[in-house]
């Protein structure tokens, strides 16, 4: 279980990196919206490996193909099912992986929970189940759009011990896209840059963090109890493979500030519309938009994929070495840019027919 | 919606601060288990106001009564129903409060979601929400223990700016118990309750964070894609109120590492477990448990009630003042220890069922 | 688990019939909805027992209370929680069960399913549980009138061997309700009356049908696949107890018609709305409402509780006898009659608001 | 929404009659469980049109893959994806259907629900929608028949008006598979065959009903409440194109007996196991399975394609003429005996994985 995410608008992943394919069910899309291979292409693009020199250089198309629920380019409000081919797959790569436990990676997790895995690779574990996301983003990314006047927008701000410092009210899409590391601010992002090279020729890799944002969310989206949106905006971003914390607006800084200091103080805009004067809240209050920038900050930790000799066990619990060989990302950060927009965009358009449903 | 949480082991709460009542329903508990009222009352206290001469001075007993589910002390399997009755619901302390914002509160965000709030009080954003909870993660903390041979513990490792340097392998509950701040570094403790009382003192309050871990968790808990470990946990820990940011592990100082310095390699203990040298991971990998301790930190803001006057506006738009009076917690942290721990309960005992149920 | 019905308004039951009380919790009830305790207790009222000379003569008021989610006559939009004390739990009467299993009832299914078993009464097998449906359902019941336009209507059309014939088109509620049995044909009504008057006389007990109709519900509601409208409702009423079959439209009058026979020819009415000339399809085609009358019949099996002596096994698997005495219902489709509207209601304000939801 | 089945065990499918493919998800699928393509084969090979002289004679393969899932023939725990190409779409035979409402099928609700259909067929109401479960059952088949000992058995009981009597306990897989119509009775089975050869020739069609049972099911399975086994039995088989009733043991015909009469009494085995000496229950008492051979009976409409004229309408509501053209199915019922068989083993190997997960 655990394959489904969302509510009203749901999708369900599938697919192990070294089997056949990768794909995902999307159901509970609203009928008619336009629907452009184009447009998941182009944030699969996003995502895959090889499209810099500082990822992966496993070359995979990743080409979608759409299935079903579309009908002359808009929806059909029926499941659109959309499948990635899995082209690359160097299965004499991970031969040497049979039996022995990559360090913080999950085949020793997996061992223990099902007793089987797809050793050639990462099975489920692996960053290509993401495409799935990625491509049901593409989706939810267009409903917002059009439908709500919603805009997701992420980007790195941190590469290892470098943290950029960008005013994220200013941040537009083709300042992220103009370089390989995704950094708004060009002076970082070319050091950012350098880090991750020179990791790599160490056969080291690199954490870092996201800053994702959403422009344009009414307030009233979101439950007030366990399905708030700060908590379903954690778990859908958790369950990117890398990820170890997330905080929204104010955030770990925020436990340190007293009352005075934090709260976000209501006024009205020049239309009369009810605002805050700060946001610290990240636009997020008792769990429910309050239609100020939704912001949020999730740190991914370095690459387990090391090129080094590391020390580790086998299956039976006996001492082994693993020689990293192959191709690996140094840092995820870049590519996890389009995955974080995907999980954001699918969290916030669930909501957004939930509140249509319940509230009219 | 949203009022449920788990999938297997599941509760529903409800109850607004100003009603009748609130309680949780749990559905999904196994039979045969042990339930005693003394257990549930005992986690219950430990959150209930008034208990300590930090945290807010209204008064409630917070008695819970078992209305169904449990037969002479065991549960039955079927629907367990607690409910506990409101008693100082001092109404008039908010009618000040009918048509104006509190700043940082959910008032205006249901409005803007419900075009209407019950205005005596916080509604479902009011902490006693959380009384479900944790009479429900009371239960889930005794199948655990009892069934599984887990315990779960929380305590506060910050207020305000005062960070507490804790050894969590050594944390015993009954340091945390010892004293009103729920800190188990005693001099930390008592200066952390300087701090409280001085922030009360000023009408001003306090934000924090909270260490929880969970010992015991056998290897294979969790599940690869959605429903990680970390994304389910992030999830029920995110949706306590207040709560803005939650890592696991490393965290965010991880994301500044490298992997060589990050990656948990592989050994065995004594008895020839396979074990992880180092616990960067906070015990799970690829969102399945590796059996090491389970570890997070969550960031709680200040209490956005303050004794303060506060510009708001009201819900036509107009600027109003805000006068703070009455009762308030000037820091939250300590009365959020046994909340996280019951999240942390409910969301394992899910997993748990659910493994069983799944791989046998 | 199993104690929840529906996806956006959803349900949880809980409470044994011997325990404190039984209730219900009502999740994604639409904000500003009129909720009047009064409607509830109509609707409490026509299921209770002891209302007539045919029911059980239990004497319970089945008083309801509204704990949650209601401020000054209105929903708030966050979970309703409604409770009835149980009164009449003459416990003694069913001691002689302990250890006994009843025919035809699910003593011994639970016993094999939990373990345990709250033997003073039928627990969650009892019809005390519909309680919560029948007080969630007239929730449902007002949003559909008020909002939707729809009524739901149910009646009984056979009682044992005895069949009515009534023209679905033109009962009124009023003809319903003039009589002990619920058969709006005065005829019919009183000859099964008179049956199940003399089946208590004998100890013996009843079964029969029911048919229940909505009118006024829009073409497009329901869902093409697993969640068809005819498998929603067949799982909420097959859901009540002692119900053992249901159909819909021709049914299975309809399984030896021919398609010739059996289509229903598309039309229009004088204001130009696309009608069916027939309506064998019952209101639903490809499992969405087609603006038709939606129609089903359910089936009830006998009460199994009777007071004659049967021969039975203990919990040993030994030979026992049961001597039935104390209070039953020797016909469970009168009071059944006010059960199915509620399940009726239940599923169709779920889609309704699905419907909303995703198709705006 | 709506395309999901099952709570443990749960399956997704997707897929247009004339788009590029129909397929499945099953997510939640024990591990370590054999996968052999040739079952899944075989079950779809029942099940696909053109098999016989009686059924359509369009010519599909229907030849699955598998994508994901599975590795060296057995089941990851992880979800299987399994998809079927669309090759025989004689797109053209519905050109004229475009804009025309075809009597008793879902063109006109489909438009009135989501504003477009895939008109090129019959999109998701087509029983092409039925592979992916089919599929999926029979992996459920599998399981159930090698961890628990289950097996599953349909067959035709009746076309048209024509009934067959068949003793329930001593039909045989053999026996059903032995002719075309999958009745067991021979003698019936060849004037079934008949009756549906001659509506065919006629351009009529025949309804039916199937008798569904399950053998080996421990005492146990199911729940209480609103997940009974009966209504989640029903709700997957009226999800069935053209199912249009379910009973379960004595059914309709049981609500016109007396308790005396239809209650099942129990008695012991001569191994001492529990049983009862009758099963008008049909293996299931309140909502749980007794042990005793699980049975149900279910109602098919006839095939609303016919090939005679008919009089309708079109998307303005103007009448038209619609002239039935092309390949139909004169009667669904024995290429719906494999499909009910895959709905029942759904439903219960999901209640045998809850029972195990809350149970033990």
């Amino acid at each position: 279980m655990g394959n489904t995410f969302g509510h009203s608008f749901r999708i369900t992943t599938w697919g192990e990196s070294h089997g056949d394919a990768v794909g995902v069910v999307v159901d509970g899309c609203p009928p008619l919206v336009e629907i452009n291979l184009a447009d998941i292409q182009r944030e699969l693009d996003r995502r895959r490996p090889g499209q810099s020199k500082i990822s992966t250089q496993r070359k995979e198309a990743d080409k979608a193909e759409i299935l079903s629920g579309v009908f002359e380019n808009k929806s059909l409000g029926t499941p659109i099912s959309i499948v990635v081919w899995n082209e690359d797959m160097k299965g004499k790569d991970y031969n040497h992986m049979k039996d022995v436990y990559r360090p913080s990676h999950a085949d020793y997790t997996y061992d223990a929970k099902y007793g089987i895995r797809n050793w050639k690779g990462g099975g489920r574990a692996s960053a290509r189940e993401t495409i799935g996301r990625v491509a049901a983003g593409a989706i939810a990314k267009a409903i917002l759009k059009t439908e709500f006047g919603v805009e997701i927008l992420a980007w790195v701000d941190a590469v290892g011990t470098l943290k950029a410092d960008i005013d994220a009210s200013k941040v537009k899409v083709a300042d992220v896209e103009a370089n390989a590391v995704r950094c708004p601010d060009l002076d970082d992002a070319a050091a950012m840059e350098e880090m991750i090279k020179k990791a790599r020729k160490e056969g080291d890799s690199l954490g870092g963090t996201i800053r994702c944002i959403a422009k344009g969310v009414p307030a009233g989206w979101g439950s007030p109890v366990f399905d708030k949106l700060e908590a379903e905006l954690a778990k859908g971003i958790l369950s990117i493979p890398a990820c170890k914390g997330i905080e929204f607006g104010s955030g770990f800084d925020g436990a340190s500030m007293t009352g005075v200091e934090h709260n976000d103080v209501f006024t009205t805009d020049e239309e009369g519309n009810i605002r805050t004067a700060t946001n610290r809240s990240g636009g997020i209050q008792g769990g429910i938009s309050n239609g100020e920038l939704i912001s949020l900050r999730a740190a991914f930790k370095p690459t387990a994929t090391i090129l080094k000799t590391q020390e580790t066990v086998n299956a039976d619990g006996e001492p082994a070495t693993l020689k990293g060989k192959g191709r690996h990302d140094p840092c995820v950060v870049p590519r996890a840019v389009p995955i974080i927009e995907a999980m954001m965009a699918l969290s916030l358009v669930d909501h957004a027919l939930r509140q249509r449903g319940q509230c009219g």
